[in-house]
């Protein structure tokens, strides 16, 4: 690997995405991507015997589908990094806990995708690991109890809230076959701009991202139009227009560059959605199932995501305090085969 | 680096632990171990708006401490590990804020530490990171809210459970001077035997500590005598005797090598401390401040921690589920100088 200013990696070896496995919610399945995902469930409401059980099967069943896509088993997997939004990162720990893998928890609320897949490409880069399982689940119904108030108090939501993103994503990196490779990868750091407001994450975590980016050209020496797509995590509608704001005052214009896992998600007619998708499934869910296939069919050769996190919990939003966000960034790229 | 294999990871440039810098509680200073440590707190009870606050306090000044003692400052750290028991990392990720530091956020509960510094070592190792900054806080107060009952309701405690320590310590780790390297660390996987005694963590992590010692034995090859010490996290008096009984089914007598961080934090005399010491500091505390040292003096030349973790959560622990743990290793070795 090489390093590239204080904080972007450059993986020489080119670790490959060997498969991913993607579990959907209802909502998610019945929205603009629905196609894309693995396993698309038909059934809101609880499957199992709560809401963290159901969050915890969604980890383990994309882990299962991603293994099986490779044709590995649980004792192919070196080490497993990955997290979730519940605290303490149940849905990680318990969802895997049968598998038996080595397993590195993180935590980096929306933005634990790319994290996740940065180490991934580190590790396979340097032989630290032959195979790597990555990924994150969110539920809607854990995160709602987690940050906000349970579901069943039916509180109401202004138009800058966005919907927690049912379902579970994980890939598997190594050295193997795949025409998908890790590039490079950009970490972050902490952003506040003082917003407290729970229902403002878009603008919350807009700054981190459009910081992240920009370190990323910086260190690599790319621009915007380098990019087929630059996608980030899940800023929704509200936040992808401050992103837009951010570059326009640098004289940049990403045009249809820009997207967000967020906006892509859901239309906006579907009920509830808001101004988008969150989640730390957000991410991986389009990342995994959408935007990486679209390097591997070939419509694309370089993309940037830039996943994007809260940094609250549920006693820093009590005790009044403002809300930190940070991005980690990821370059996919597509090589010839 | 050198991978050893499944899950081991051989530093080959030897990457030292250029300074450390640990803050104490009022308890943990007037302990066995109060003179090791750089700052120590005279004052019980809140110091800021909320114990939250308070533990976010802690790790800033762990890590002005140790920056100060390296002659660095916060520029000259391309990024920061760790994490701490708050729901969401707020210990960790509210407490560095206004550092700038890239960041990334790490679980295992109370195996953080070791998972802190394992990658931490791998960052320098490989070329990731020239300097990094790793470790963990944890607090009396907010663990007793965020996993039992707030303290106010003065729940009497059975003597198997443990006191979290109020603390904070963090290392810098890099490719400059100091005696104390960072020489292999191994990855542990989830362990669960099906204890769902939230005041029993001790019983709860040993089988995980076993697994991970005797993976890094067989991985490595070496002896347990041929270390000067192997020092769990945290499993206290019980959870200790317990480790005793499986090494000695399998024929082994680890003697005095074996100690655990949460036996020599406090003394048993000392009130309300139970079977010992447990949180996310008090294997950073010790090692940070005890065992590293006792490295450079010259004391020892080889050491081995396994910071353990119990990997449950509030809502886990109300839906009556068990409590996996999972132990994460690291080897520190003296160099002449």
């Amino acid at each position: 690997m090489k390093k590239l200013g204080r904080q972007t990696w450059q993986f020489d070896t080119e670790p490959r995405v060997l498969s991913t496995g993607t579990v959907a919610g209802k909502v998610e399945s019945e929205g603009p991507l629905g196609q894309w995902f693995d396993v698309r469930l038909v059934q809101d409401g609880m499957q199992d015997a709560s809401w963290e059980r159901d969050e915890q099967n969604l980890m383990r069943q994309a882990v299962e589908t991603a293994l099986a896509k490779a044709k590995l088993s649980p004792n192919d997997v070196d080490v497993a990094l990955g997290g979730d939004l519940n605290a303490q990162l149940t849905g990680f720990y318990f969802g895997l806990r049968d598998f038996n893998f080595p397993e590195l928890g993180l935590y980096s609320a929306c933005s634990t995708m790319t994290q996740s897949m940065a180490l991934a490409g580190l590790l396979v880069d340097v032989g630290a690991a032959h195979t790597v399982l990555a990924g994150t689940s969110s539920h809607n119904s854990t995160a709602e109890r987690q940050f906000r108030f349970p579901t069943e108090y039916g509180a109401q939501k202004p138009e800058t809230a966005q919907r927690t993103v049912t379902g579970a994503g994980m890939a598997v990196v190594g050295a193997g076959a795949g025409n998908v490779v890790i590039r490079e990868a950009t970490i972050g750091e902490v952003v506040d701009f003082g917003i407290k407001n729970p229902w403002e994450y878009g603008a919350a975590m807009a700054p981190a991202a459009f910081r992240t980016i920009m370190t990323h050209l910086d260190a690599t020496g790319r621009k915007i139009d380098d990019f087929d797509c630059i996608a980030t995590g899940d800023l929704g509608r509200i936040g992808h227009a401050i992103l837009r704001d951010l570059f326009a005052q640098q004289g940049e214009d990403p045009g249809n560059i820009l997207t967000d896992c967020g906006m892509l998600i859901y239309a906006p007619e579907q009920p509830e959605v808001f101004s988008g998708g969150s989640g730390a499934a957000c991410s991986s869910l389009v990342t995994f199932g959408y935007l990486l296939e679209k390097l591997r069919i070939g419509t694309w050769s370089r993309i940037l995501v830039a996943a994007t996190g809260a940094l609250l919990s549920t006693f820093t939003s009590q005790q009044k305090d403002s809300i930190p966000a940070i991005s980690h960034a990821v370059v996919f790229e597509r090589r010839g085969g």
